[in-house]
């Protein structure tokens, strides 16, 4: 388990605890991993997604000392969350305005507090694909060591209460199969959806400890579509009947599945193959066996979806506490 | 063909100039088809990703007299299209601040200027598939006929000038077939993406009477991924050779393709399903057998994205003018 050296910004370094060790580094230090023997011999990269390169800014000066990478599909809702995090590790007023480092595009928004960065990635297996791209070039170029990347997301839950939060052990398809399909050169390559199960558990603690709602680990499907694919009766067309969808969810259910959203797959994917430890948590907004439409208030959706951000926010706090 | 009388703001009403007919209508009109037989036992439908619902707002007043509706993936060019078309138009100033009809909610923009509708839909299928669910209930909730639309976007080319307009004869997958791949509880659905030929057509010769850019018909290419599912040389990961890329984008070529992005096929299979005549015009910011990189200038490339906007700014001016 790692652990972190209390953030000092006067020197934008992080140390990390005595005794840290990892399997994948001699050195004591776990780095992004890149796969592609094309990448160093580029004269420049543009992340052309972020508006960001290495010929136009100093990654490694901008996002060298990033520990905990936080993505989630909506831009305010990232806003919100790098303000949060200022405020819970006191590095910031939680009502100051953050600079939008991709503020020269609109396709994501980034923004950055301390050894904290908050992406947001929009919604679906390719959008997310995009900017994890990016980003694990990003934190490569930077020089980043020992990061750990969660997703803070929504989702459908199944057989839950509302609000309740799934913490990712495997992400599925719609097969329920844990895998992901990713098609290079017109041909399929089947990759590895699983995530780190000791962060997973250290999550549910930190749920267990902060005590404010329901936290549990579970299946997370992972779909292309919002309402055919996830068996939703109010989309613009739908071919079967309740009792389709029921089973379909049922049989969801009986593997292990508690929510569905549509990013998780690709994510675990590509985050292993980084070697970037990684998590999914999500909250339920609604029990689709109940309904499909999301007719709860505002303020509480709202509410729903700040829970997420505290769960990680309070895992944060503890792992960069632990070693004062 | 369709031909439309000449717009008055103050009836908000759209008639069809003499002579008009379609098959799928007696009335002469044709109208937006869901194929949902759930959908008129509801009570109330939320389109919960525009933050519009039929029970908190009037959709036949705010949108019963859309006739064209354009849609690209980022926010702030649907913003830029619809200020473009109310000076084209002559319906409003184009320096103007039109409101955002998707106020509260970040997941999507909406503009709206006389019979035009301009809607961003992120970046892939599973972005613009949500999108599309409800911008087609909301169009048949708003008892809209005779509808248009038309995505117009940004993507590489193949063997094209960069900035050359790409009108969508076929949407390919990425193994070069016609056809989109829609889950429907776990099983595998196999979907037309066929557009409008007319349309096209029409759309092509638009381009020629602009005569300031280079526009053509070809297939496109759709995949859920822009780096490993493009052949590109510049992503996290790339597991094949420069050689490997050039083969397959040799046989794309050979396919008819000219272009690839990534939200077409669903966007064509979701149109069909609906009756609504569709197209896709993209410009392509680059030449795929010359690089991967978004190497051109900020302004270059901003003048590229304005390229499909004056197309069918044109396309829309003609349709609006020829009946008067």
């Amino acid at each position: 388990m790692e652990q972190y050296a209390k953030y000092s910004a006067s020197v934008r370094q992080w140390k990390m605890a005595p005794g840290f060790s990892n399997q994948k580094s001699g050195a004591g230090k776990s780095s992004v991993h890149v796969n592609n023997p094309h990448l160093d011999s580029m004269k420049e990269d543009i992340l052309y997604h972020f508006n960001l390169g290495t010929d136009t800014q100093d990654l490694p000066a901008m996002f060298g000392d990033v520990k905990f990478v936080c993505v989630g599909g909506s831009a305010w809702r990232m806003k919100a969350f790098i303000q949060y995090i200022a405020g819970e590790l006191g590095l910031g007023d939680p009502k100051a305005e953050y600079p939008n480092l991709c503020a020269g595009t609109d396709r994501y928004s980034m923004y950055k507090v301390g050894p904290v960065l908050s992406v947001s990635h929009g919604m679906g297996i390719p959008s997310i694909a995009i900017m994890l791209h990016e980003l694990i070039k990003l934190l490569y170029h930077a020089k980043c060591s020992d990061v750990t990347i969660v997703r803070i997301g929504t989702s459908g839950g199944i057989g839950l209460k509302p609000g309740t939060v799934v913490i990712t052990k495997q992400s599925m398809d719609a097969c329920f199969q844990p895998k992901f399909e990713q098609v290079i050169l017109g041909k399929t390559v089947v990759r590895n959806t699983d995530l780190d199960e000791g962060l997973a558990e250290e999550l549910l603690q930190c749920g267990a400890e902060l005590d404010k709602f329901e936290t549990v680990i579970g299946n997370t499907m992972c779909t292309l579509d919002f309402y055919e694919g996830q068996a939703r009766l109010d989309g613009a067309f739908c071919s079967y009947t309740e009792a389709d969808k029921q089973k379909y969810l049922a049989e969801a259910y009986a593997a292990g599945i508690r929510n569905i959203e549509m990013e998780s797959s690709v994510f675990a994917a590509m985050c292993k193959l980084s070697s970037i430890k990684a998590a999914v948590v999500c909250v339920t907004l609604l029990d689709r066996l109940k309904g499909d439409q999301l007719t709860s208030s505002h303020d509480v959706l709202s509410n729903f979806q700040q829970r997420p951000q505290m769960l990680v926010g309070h895992f944060i706090k503890k792992q960069l506490n632990s070693s004062q």
